[in-house]
């Protein structure tokens, strides 16, 4: 902890996990250093980071002020902060079954969103054959999965509790890598049309101080 | 609420995750009725049930007790039944970092194990284009989540606080999944020998009295 703040963070310049747990700290006036691996190299495979989170992926943050306590998965990660450093719930909801709503928003946006929306960039990039017939199953489980949060969205402005939570927050980076890349120029598909609510939904969340104060600085990182 | 039991729980024969919620059920000895979709009629898309969940796919559960509280994802279930009707914490895990633990390893299990693990299936069976570098991937991406695993459980018996959780539980049926399907008969994979503590974790778990009982009323379905 020789940076002197209370949390680091493990994290990527590109991968949009990492960046979720930024929003928060910054949302909760939390101090954190940011480690930026370099996926090139593997360095989240590495011993030094493999010893911290097993899983050898971003996020993995630690707090030094709760014993340099370890947790990765980055839902989990937003739960644990909110928990700890969010008592007036601004972000989180009081007690009743709204917590459990939050609950089930977070896994279908761990569950449902960022893997699927993950897979459009794996085939289109990385992948070493081009497969078409791939990428449109994930295109399409993409539009599906907004068609589910439009359906939601058109009758409430936030998911959960009346307000934004980590539960909105949480979708933001992978709205943006469907919105900037994996659905963009898709014939026939025009986010802000087909799927109004969502839109509005995502850009009162970009919007937010402490979203577009990060996502200034990753833009900033990015052209470098 | 005409059967007279807690819980209605909308779920699926063959799928993993309606299972995962049953063996909960059972082991906290609650009642409940289940309430299995015809996908192949397409049920669960149905208005009937996407007014309960939106999201259109299985588990859906309904506490009557809770004044008709409807949830769905199947780890949010998993949480909210420990938290209302576990107060021993037989499967959940005290207060202080352990929950954060438990978290951390549900979000795994959903984000990391559930969809690559089901994308093996999709691609061996029901994927207009047979793509073997595709399945291969996935393939392999699950083998990499035994190797975590395998990782943490060759130091540990369980993932959290030492004893059996529903971070355990939340494992099993796709740990069927993989070891009876996706894994069976791949050159070079023994999933006993590669994975060992792995392999005993999963029997152990299969052995539980509420999960075998469940895992019977699952095999007399399939059978008719």
């Amino acid at each position: 902890m020789l940076h002197g703040k209370q949390f680091t963070l493990y994290t990527h310049i590109g991968g949009p996990n990492g960046w979720k747990v930024a929003f928060l700290l910054e949302e909760l006036g939390l101090t954190y250093e940011s480690i930026y691996l370099d996926f090139a190299k593997l360095e989240q495979k590495s011993p030094e980071h493999t010893k911290l989170n097993p899983n050898g992926r971003i996020p993995t943050l630690i707090d030094h002020k709760n014993n340099d306590f370890v947790i990765w998965e980055s839902n989990a990660i937003l739960l644990y902060l909110i928990d700890k450093y969010d008592k007036e719930n601004r972000l989180g909801v009081s007690d009743g079954n709204d917590k459990y709503m939050l609950l089930q928003w977070l896994f279908f946006q761990a569950s449902g969103q960022g893997p699927y929306f993950g897979q459009v960039f794996w085939f289109k990039r990385f992948h070493p054959e081009h497969l078409p017939s791939v990428i449109e199953r994930y295109q399409k489980e993409t539009q599906r999965v907004y068609s589910v949060l439009e359906s939601v969205l058109s009758k409430q402005e936030w998911l959960v509790g009346g307000k934004p939570t980590i539960a909105d927050i949480a979708f933001i980076t992978w709205n943006r890598a469907a919105f900037n890349v994996s659905l963009k120029d898709l014939p026939g598909v025009d986010v802000e049309k087909d799927y109004p609510s969502v839109w509005k939904w995502h850009k009162k969340l970009e919007e937010r101080p402490a979203v577009a104060k990060v996502l200034a600085v990753q833009a900033g990182m990015q052209k470098q």
